[in-house]
């Protein structure tokens, strides 16, 4: 059996915690499956930051290439400024590794509480697929007479027309394959009314794009309305395709009602031959939580889930999805921090005794 | 006693029959005050443009300019192509009037239901300035090699300083105003860590205006946290500043946890000296409910009392806002249309009844 090589950035904070418990889930699952999953740590973040003053060190982003798939654990470090972090490590990986799916499953797991009324994990279940190397990403923009009372800032997002297919695309045959038995839809969330440049040529591209999958029935909401219909009728939804940024806020959004940021995983997939691909749990660095053994590891343990399903070993990754709902219907008393009724080891002890 | 002048845009759909109820309360109200109401209906809307061709037509911002306050029931029309009345009509006016404050009230009443578990009326009571002349709306933006599968295009999200500005200080000022008791606190919602040309302005903006408020708690979110928040603890907030893209978004969300389209409200304000403002219901114009007099106005009586608050008669508005709550608090069954137990306007009968 051909081994698997991943590269681990386990990060900051509670990041390596995490991470820990996805990679002794991924072994397990591995051992059972019969293949091995090769471990090759990177130890970028904010520590390495400040000892070196580098983020990614020269020739990084060649050497992460050469594996099958990254995981990340998470980054942001308290004594270094909000943003630095995200974009030199995890958006230049985005962006380097030409990573442009953005892939993030709303799953209500059974046992898990949503904040939302009367919803069940029936309701709550589809997958946004958010495009992640364009729009106002880009870092695109400037200033006119910066400090002065005249001062005019921009930022402008840009969109390719390649880009919106390659994405488009991937989203009607995630959504053909997803094959929900409520019916195949795919809804685009963008705001064609008021960004009239941008947006029309999303629109155009979806339109002409969708004429290839006569099966799936292509749909469309401002993305206004779209957070409240998240909020009222989940159910609503089986894929939706939406923009960069639009897709960074639905998709916290959309963590929240599947339980927070103690469930909520995400891919950012290179679909392409010798693409790479890095998954991540959605959480933050818990700074707080640090060194306590408390931190929930499901969304690192769903992220590894995500890494396996797309990275040639499906059937592992469908044990540990199933293995994770075990745990969450019918063991964990909670999803937060030290509430879970066991600590972030036992919870991963438990995923792994699940998974046979 | 001064007359106050309203313009009155029905518009379209069920424009016309939620306005008809905002204006019975509004001349109750006043009445009970000692004003009067003087009305002047503008037929905008769908109907006029499809027989005219016409949106707004020449000197129609001119006339609008003469009145004290303009209410708008809604826009949107089955036979007009999505974001021509939006762009023409309520845009336009928001920018010519130079509406510049976006204010909206995310208040959970009585007897309203939200579907956030566990959530109360004091937990859900914030308000959100939204800034409505700049940003992504500007419309600014164009193609590259339209068409083709090379093309390129570009939307450019535009902020002055005066523009910041004005906004974080009024939104500090209201803030202030408020005097919410569990604390003065003024959350900046924005994404700094990605939009670092357009939203830094903003920030430094922010920092600076702060300065002049020390009562006041300056305090920042990302706008994809803020989601998550509004969401689990939507007690949390006091008064959200956010740009008008991210406003469009967040209001909307608001919208949804206060109960729905039935209910939400907004002011597009321009607060300087000699400045028009417009009220309006955040609900569209439900063409599928028109005439069946099931609609509920609670929206657009909020809107009204808004349009007296900020129109020189706080007394009166704050009267309607009572007389709401208690209307939604002991009699309405439901905020949706047709299960409210009442039709449309003896829902606006019962409000005026509550008046006094
Ligand atoms: C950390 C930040 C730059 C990032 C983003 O904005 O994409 C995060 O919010 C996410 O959604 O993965
Ligand atoms: C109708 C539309 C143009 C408008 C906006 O995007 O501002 C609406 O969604 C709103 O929030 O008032």
């Amino acid at each position: 059996m051909p081994n698997m090589k991943i590269a681990v950035i386990g990060g900051d904070g509670t990041g390596p915690e995490v991470t820990a418990e996805a990679l002794k889930v991924m072994d397990a699952a591995a051992k059972l499956e019969g293949f091995t999953v090769e471990k090759t740590d990177f130890g970028f973040g904010g520590d390495h930051y400040l000892k070196t003053g580098e983020i990614l060190p020269e020739g990084a982003v060649d050497e992460l290439k050469k594996f099958d798939a990254i995981f990340l654990g998470a980054v942001g470090h308290p004594d270094v400024a909000p943003g630095i972090l995200e974009k030199g490590l995890l958006l230049q990986l985005r962006f380097q590794l030409d990573q442009y799916i953005n892939l993030r499953p709303v799953k209500l797991y059974p046992g898990v509480e949503t904040p939302l009324k009367d919803k069940t994990p029936e309701d709550i279940d589809f997958v946004v697929v958010r495009e992640n190397t364009e729009d106002l990403y880009a870092g695109i923009g400037g200033f006119l007479k910066k400090g002065s009372a005249d001062e005019v800032a921009t930022q402008t997002a840009i969109y390719s027309r390649k880009g919106c297919e390659r994405w488009l695309r991937w989203a009607f045959e995630y959504t053909q394959k997803r094959n929900n038995p409520k019916g195949k839809k795919l809804t685009l969330v963008a705001k064609t009314n008021v960004l009239t440049y941008g947006h029309d040529l999303i629109w155009r591209t979806f339109q002409e794009v969708a004429k290839d999958y006569p099966d799936v029935e292509p749909d469309y909401n401002h993305v206004d309305a779209c957070c409240m219909w998240m909020v009222k009728n989940p159910e609503y939804y089986d894929v939706i395709a939406t923009t960069n940024m639009f897709g960074d806020i639905i998709t916290d959004l959309g963590g929240i009602i599947q339980g927070g940021m103690g469930v909520a995983a995400g891919g950012n997939i290179n679909p392409d031959a010798g693409g790479t691909s890095m998954y991540e749990p959605m959480g933050g660095s818990a700074p707080k939580y640090t060194g306590k053994n408390v931190i929930n590891p499901i969304a690192a343990i769903s992220a590894a889930a995500m890494l396996l399903e797309h990275t040639g070993q499906p059937a592992a990754g469908a044990r540990v999805m199933k293995a994770i709902q075990t745990v969450t219907g019918t063991k964990m008393k909670s999803q937060s921090a030290g509430k879970m009724g066991y600590s972030t080891t036992e919870v991963g002890d438990l995923v792994v005794d699940a998974l046979s």
